[in-house]
């Protein structure tokens, strides 16, 4: 693993770092804040993970997390939002492709050899981080914005006992009745359905839903609301009597404005979880 | 003028607005961040200026100010750093020209028909905001970060009265004795000395001091401490008795990591000024 800057920031470090992956058979780069209780032994981890377009970089400036990650004494986990590369395949669309990895394993060409972004995030990048970072890989929880809100839900309910509380940010709620969604999980998964559901957190919430507290915000001024389908997941909760807070957030956007401004209710609502 | 952006943050609006600049004779662009508190009458401002190579954007997505200015109920005001545009002349090196204002008004040419940077901000620029926004005229603060930091403390310097406090994150301290700023302030001054003084946070500090507290935050490990000169600064203000904090901060660089670990201080320190 290299090293690619390390900042002092909150009184830890905020670190970017590379790796070569197995799973995505490329470099893979990602941020990883530590606070300064991490010098001292083992800190539960908060994993966030990011939209289109974004890589490892764009939260770790932008999102303003840092901050209440400090006062609580939990790492944080920025991960790339796909494979890259000269040798990976791409789409000239900016919500396909490089940048755009769904946080599914692909098993459709092009796509196959590289963009495995499930198993780097479920299993890879954990692996790598516990073995160099002081990191409880028994305290772990996860958020997301957008494509990662999917990301984050799609995960935490897939991999049960893993994650002990999830949040997301204005996520992509419903991507198999959804434009950011029907497209990717096509080119991904393929034309079959049924492959889609394990991606999908509306359905998984029908069919199951979360063995934890759920905390989602959603900006009422949001430009992709109906990309976004927070009305699906919202009723798929209430009917599974599912624990969530769902908060609808007047006059907000989708941009890191809205991020930023909540984030210290997500770190803290994670924090209760983990410190529990 | 024009809005080009305005995004809800922080129970308040982080706005981005475009005017016809008389002082600069071109369009500029500075970003605005509005506390809920403004829409119930005119609110304290705390002016942030930018170091080298940004423009409005970067401290206002990067700094993580606008929770702290919500906190606290404070207006946040993010100039450019120079004039732009094609007709604006410019120089190959990044410490030079547009990126690079240095907050002086040029008299020399190719620069003098637009770089005033210092009427843009002490004159121009308060009068728009004044007559646009609910702003109090009256509770005024600065702060910057490295060449902004110069601009804050040679603007509270400079126009006694009009801040109520300035503070300032790795200043550019002495750039009459810095290649950051021996360059800069002959392209833009002239080779005679007697007109940087002015313009030299170091040497104002000798010869008068800020009628008002100081706060300045320096990372230990700044990749530029021979640039910054903090130590001239430091010894300054020691010799004139003036009333500062002068933080030397272990293991900090000169990042917007560092910036943002102490930003909570510095706004909460200019507060401690603006609702007194």
């Amino acid at each position: 693993m290299e090293t690619l800057s390390e900042n002092a920031a909150f009184g830890g470090v905020q670190g970017v770092y590379k790796h070569a992956s197995d799973v995505c058979n490329c470099d893979m780069t990602f941020g990883l804040f530590l606070p300064q209780e991490a010098k001292d032994g083992p800190v539960p981890v908060l994993w966030y993970l990011s939209g289109l377009t974004c890589t490892h970089e764009n939260a770790m400036t932008k999102a303003g997390a840092q901050v209440w990650a400090a006062e609580h004494g939990i790492a944080l986990v920025f991960p790339d939002t796909s494979p890259r590369g000269a040798g990976v395949a791409d789409d000239e669309a900016y919500d396909l492709g490089q940048g755009a990895g769904f946080y599914v394993n692909a098993t459709q060409d092009p796509w196959a050899p590289h963009f495995r972004m499930w198993d780097y995030v479920a299993e890879e990048l954990p692996r790598v981080i516990d073995a160099a970072f002081a990191i409880d890989p028994e305290r772990q929880a996860i958020t997301g914005h957008s494509m990662g809100g999917h990301g984050a839900l799609t995960l935490a309910m897939g991999l049960p006992g893993r994650y002990r509380s999830v949040s997301a940010f204005a996520p992509i709620a419903n991507p198999s009745a959804s434009d950011w969604g029907r497209k990717q999980l096509t080119a991904y998964l393929g034309a079959d359905e049924a492959a889609w559901a394990p991606h999908d957190a509306t359905l998984m919430m029908r069919t199951g839903g979360f063995d934890g507290p759920i905390l989602i915000d959603q900006g009422a001024n949001d430009q992709f609301l109906d990309l976004l389908r927070p009305e699906a997941l919202a009723g798929a909760i209430a009917a599974q009597r599912q624990e969530a807070s769902f908060r609808m957030q007047k006059g907000y956007d989708h941009s890191y404005f809205f991020v930023s401004s909540f984030m210290e209710d997500h770190v803290a609502f994670h924090a209760d979880a983990l410190w529990r």
